[in-house]
């Protein structure tokens, strides 16, 4: 073994395990919704050493990378026996994502790869990139996975930025082994950011879907839809009505979707979105929630005004900047949740708060008053109100 | 009082006492042009507890944001009894944004809001949005502050960023009781930017326009324009001539606009203004200057080449990356000059100078040669001259 491979060899473990071990700390005093933490708990560095380097010093002496990961970002979550799991779209140099699980004791920090990426089976239509799954643990028994599935758009094959977009499904009883089943149909163009709803409505498997004109662009459909099917095996959604539309002016003015599956509470379902908006600097993508009624997935009871999380400090820059995007939250059996969200298309992050606080939240944060004087009344009656009580 | 909101109230007290008193530093040696400081003057994190926190722990017991603050960025500025006062754009979570004052005694750290934001009246067809006033106190006796009012383009209710700009205006004797007047009228098509100028010019109000094809792009038409009105209580131009237009290959050459009222000096007005040119990663905006004729407000008598401000460091990334904006200065009695500016739609800084500098400057640095090889003509002519001199 060579002297520089044995020494780079050190540097490299050490600096992993140094990065694997990193305790995480809650930053405070935050905003009393939710806790932000100070590391992000996934980058390309959390990813195994013998994933990206050839660690046999006779083929690869300098040893140096032989595939890199660009970007850990956008994971479904799951609780797991005990143990945080994400399923994290990692990114190769190439450009190409795949999925992959972590998994930590505690859901803040030591987040660890399993050894091998999942091995995901292709349609007869193969895929050219997969990404942003959600994970459902639907009372059927089955885990499904639901994720964007994108190829090339042959109708326009001399634009090499042309591509298609549908919901791919898989399923799975053990993480391990997953079952592919055929992508979504539906009949209202392309499709991202669905997510199975964990219950059955009646008697029927429900969806939240994104109809959309285009690859990047929602055009004059969009927003969050709701459909059923009577099978997953062959899911095909007919009608779909939509839950939550865009809106001019607000976070959510160019396009948004559903992020991971909502969240049960005795007063109706917690969701989490996110909400994307034009700037002279490119698209913004802020996080939002609402919460629909128990008994009627689709109607929404309450629609909290503005982001929920926006990208702050280093989040604000990465690979595609100015975007935060969650599809995977974890509730304990106490009730706390841990919302991972991804920052600019780059690394994963934890917020943790819990169902209460988001209750609260939902509840007690002023609709949207849809114009600058609206706005500016939800204020004076906040600081009326503070300042009859005592002034800071 | 639970003990969570107590521990929360006395962290998040402490946390505003010491932004707010917190010392700010020049950053030497600079460009000697202007120094600039090393803290923002405002961060939404400035704006008081009261108006984003309920603070009744009946009714918040998570002592938890109600109503967030996103930004606070592009000000008008006025000096107002010896105080260095700011109305500031400030941007709830929800996007909207409205106008509050800022005062600080010495208009470089100590920025604090006064305990309301500004009711700003609606005119019958009520603002979507309003931001970016600019300020004058004017000859007529009146504080004017000319404002972007946005609202839906109803010509195009599908497409839901479609927006129309027009000029809001507004005067005040108190800056606490605002008389909304009607928007501006032109024939130009919409309005940005506008600006009144401080002075009867021919026995009327005189302003700086900025007409432009559709909300975000400036079309065939644009640069910074000039025209009078009889009344600002029925404000309307007839004829808008160019003051400065957009010019090929330029840190203006997409669009620009006239920043604050134009301060008048012995030899001229002089102007501060923004530019803007495209790139791959969205729109960059800087400052740049000219000076105008004392008698002729509109014709431009010295205009040094490239920015004046540009963003740097920490200026750079934001809500709106790669931008830094202006509407807002002050002269003191002994002609110190504070310049304030937003960076990347998110904070306010300052930078400080005098009307010496900044004459100096318009003066004598060299007018934009539109080509590589002028530009290095003036780099040879300013290198053989020091080389002379001293070689350093």
């Amino acid at each position: 073994m060579s002297s520089l491979f044995h020494t780079r060899l050190q540097q490299l473990q050490a600096a992993h395990d140094t990065l694997l071990a990193a305790p995480n700390q809650p930053q405070t005093p935050g905003n009393g919704i939710y806790t932000r933490w100070e590391n992000p708990v996934l980058t390309p560095a959390h990813t195994p050493l013998f994933w990206r380097y050839d660690l046999d010093p006779a083929t690869n002496p300098f040893l140096m990378e032989r595939l890199g990961v660009n970007a850990t970002f956008n994971s479904g979550a799951l609780l797991w026996n005990g143990r945080y799991l994400l399923v994290v779209r990692v990114e190769g140099n190439d450009r190409k994502s795949f999925f992959a699980i972590a998994e930590s004791p505690n859901g803040i920090d030591q987040f660890s790869f399993w050894d091998y990426p999942i091995l995901m089976p292709e349609t007869a239509d193969p895929d050219t990139n997969v990404y942003d799954m959600r994970l459902t643990a639907h009372e059927d028994g089955w885990i499904y996975g639901l994720f964007c599935s994108e190829r090339k758009d042959m109708e326009r094959p001399h634009d090499l930025s042309a591509a298609t977009a549908q919901c791919g499904i898989a399923r799975t009883r053990d993480l391990v082994q997953w079952e592919r089943l055929p992508d979504l149909i539906t009949y209202s163009g392309q499709q991202r950011n669905v997510v199975l709803h964990p219950e059955f409505v009646q008697g029927k498997y429900a969806l939240y879907t994104r109809p959309q004109d285009g690859f990047i662009e929602v055009g004059s459909g969009g927003g969050i839809g709701w459909g059923l099917t009577d099978s997953m095996e062959n899911a095909e959604v007919r009608d779909e009505i939509i839950v939550d539309g865009k809106v001019y002016h607000t976070i959510k003015e160019v396009k948004n979707g559903q992020g991971p599956a909502p969240l049960k509470t005795p007063e109706g379902w917690l969701h989490l979105a996110h909400g994307v908006r034009n700037t002279a600097a490119g698209l913004r993508y802020v996080l939002y929630m609402f919460m629909t009624d128990l008994k009627e997935p689709w109607r929404i009871t309450h629609a909290p005004g503005g982001h929920f999380i926006a990208p702050e400090g280093d989040e604000r820059v990465g690979d595609v900047s100015n975007v935060v995007f969650s599809n995977g939250w974890i509730r304990t059996e106490n009730d706390q949740v841990f919302i991972y969200y991804g920052s600019s298309d780059t690394r994963m992050h934890v917020a943790t708060t819990s169902i209460a606080q988001l209750l609260d939240y939902v509840k007690n944060t002023p609709a949207d008053g849809f114009r600058s004087t609206a706005s500016v009344a939800q204020r004076y009656k906040l600081i009326e109100r503070n300042l009859k009580y005592h002034k800071m």
